[in-house]
């Protein structure tokens, strides 16, 4: 095993002039420092939260293939009134790719780099869809033996992300969970830690074969927003499961509004009348942004209620590198079962700038999950 | 000095069948418990928090008025799609008034309550549209001597939210504010509370004379949110003072979002890209429904941000006794300085229940502030 001088990689500009543009471009590997590993990747998700840096607020439906088959170039144009968002970033190739697996062929003179060489690591940190990235060792997960790299490929985002709205809850005192999108591989995971932990978790989801999936896996609080008795089931299930704080992954339109009105129902059941609304907590974190229309708030719950931004950065800095080691060690164990992850397919960095993918992409919500094999022949 | 046996109240009512009735009612007046006060109300504020009490989500442009001049009662129409918000009053007659200040005219056998006897006093607790009211001593406090009941009516809601605010600023590791309605009573005694306190504070206004009326008692930043160039005002005061705490009165609309918008323009002045936002985070706290609307979020400030309620009641609870009794001591040392408040009139109970009045309150916003003494001859 050894690392080449060089690593191809998916890059994404925007131009001052408004044009998003995708390719595949070779950077130079650094050569690893003591403390650092090369990892061969070989298995990177794409998550929701990768596009938001690779495709932007471009419009997908102007977006045009060119380039050649080895190395496609795509372009689409981005609407002049979301300019403003990106300001930060125009002119700069930005790498993209949040997490991925794959095999330490390289490492740097240090114990802790060694002992990780020939090993199938986990990383995280940016930059993961290419052929391969330096990492510091200390940021690798060592996955248990005859775990794959395609199984170990997301082993931070979602897992961490399920484990972070457990620890949260748990950290500001409440008892029980709802959660939207339920039924997306997040979903699953939460589900199957809170069943572990024995904690109630309320799904939302908005087909009836979602609600298929999270019954199969154990789920019992399983509620679907296109019912017409959507209001009231989801009202029954927080009085059942005293869940007044919620992980929202659509943060646009009127479902944390439906939450927190809801729980407003639950918490006034049987309550003598306060003009302020109940003085239960109810709680909404919004944690992505499936749907782009604006949050709306009609606060028919009174004051005390809060909608606030959650991510993953911010919770694991808050946290502290002790308890989040621990928490990385549970999802290296439980890697193949409490945090499996489910893929649509296994495709190369030139089939994940097809314009098929990419607009499938744009679509959010589709429940499509991909898996880049950079390794992949295209 | 020695109370009736009974006091007349202004009460609000709720039909089943969707009819908001405001009279006067006399009720029974209690005998002092050994801890106990009767205080004689000469000065309750109509304040804005109490009209969630009186005339609830009524259309008062349906109100009639009706009885006779010593007992008038109005009625109007509630929207029946508004009556779920009241479901848990109907039926009950409702006492009214947040807050009063009278002389103490007859007190329960121990020290504390003795103490009082003759005093004036600042009182809390609801009913306080009312010649009279029982309270205990523990919940009165006493002003300085030269005070007038008039000078201190206003000695607990707008005083402590004052207060509050700027606690919940300290307690919160934040360093500045930003205040909207910022030109009323409330708002002129935050400023003087930051003025006297070294804290900075951006005053958002609607009107050029409200600029006037804060920048003549000392406010170094007011912006006008009619400008042109209120989004640029308001991001460059953002700038100057730090200001990612904000407390919110009117709590419809886009006013949280401008805020949280222009909070971010400040945060990301200089910063490398991050798409998701600056980390600095955001929070706006809404104290008010001065806009009825809902309240729209287009999260176009990453995921750093939180928008809340507050009320002074959860506050008050959170920071305990010993400090809430230090707060309350400033209060009473300077009612006729910075907490010193403007009224419009001084009215009967019987007046307060005229349409004109009633209407004008229901236009929200409108500078009008009235007094209630309970003893005036109509």
């Amino acid at each position: 095993m050894s690392a080449p001088e060089q690593s191809r990689q998916i890059q994404s500009l925007i131009s001052k002039e408004g044009q998003l543009q995708l390719s595949i471009a070779a950077v130079e590997l650094p050569k690893p420092g003591p403390d650092d590993i090369i990892v061969r990747i070989e298995a990177a998700p794409i998550n929701p939260s990768d596009l938001a840096l690779l495709t932007g607020p471009a419009d997908l439906g102007t977006a045009v293939a060119g380039g050649t088959a080895e190395s496609p170039v795509v372009t689409a144009d981005i609407p002049s009134r979301l300019m403003g968002m990106v300001a930060g970033r125009v002119g700069e190739p930005m790498a993209v790719g949040n997490e991925a697996a794959g095999v330490v062929v390289a490492a740097g003179s240090s114990d802790a780099a060694q002992s990780l060489l020939g090993k199938t690591v986990g990383i995280a940190g940016g930059e993961m869809f290419a052929e391969y990235r330096c990492v510091n060792a200390m940021m690798a997960l060592p996955m248990p033996a005859a775990v794959s790299p395609a199984q170990a490929a997301s082993s931070f985002v979602n897992p961490m992300t399920a484990l972070g709205m457990v620890e949260t809850m748990r950290d500001e005192g409440f008892t029980a969970l709802v959660h939207t999108a339920a039924a997306s591989n997040l979903g699953q995971m939460l589900n199957r830690v809170c069943l572990a932990d024995g904690i109630d978790l309320v799904n939302i989801v908005r087909k009836p074969e979602q609600e298929e999936i999270l019954r199969e896996i154990g789920a019992k609080y399983v509620v679907n927003s296109s019912s017409d008795s959507f209001a009231d089931d989801l009202t029954a299930a927080i009085e059942a499961t005293g869940a007044y704080l919620a992980f929202d992954a659509t943060g646009g339109g009127n479902m944390a509004n439906t939450i927190l009105t809801c729980m407003e129902r639950a918490a006034t059941k049987g309550m003598e009348y306060n003009r302020y609304g109940s003085d239960t907590m109810k709680k909404v974190y919004v944690y992505g942004r499936l749907d782009l229309s604006p949050i709306q708030l009609t606060a028919a719950y009174g004051f005390s209620f809060s909608v606030s931004g959650w991510l993953l950065t911010p919770f694991l800095q808050r946290i502290g590198i002790p308890r989040m080691i621990e928490l990385r060690q549970r999802v290296a164990a439980e890697i193949s079962t409490t945090f499996a992850s489910h893929y649509t397919a296994e495709i190369s960095m030139e089939e994940a700038l097809s314009l098929d993918t990419l607009r499938l992409y744009s679509q959010r919500q589709t429940g499509q999950k991909y898996l880049i094999n950079p390794h992949k022949q295209a």
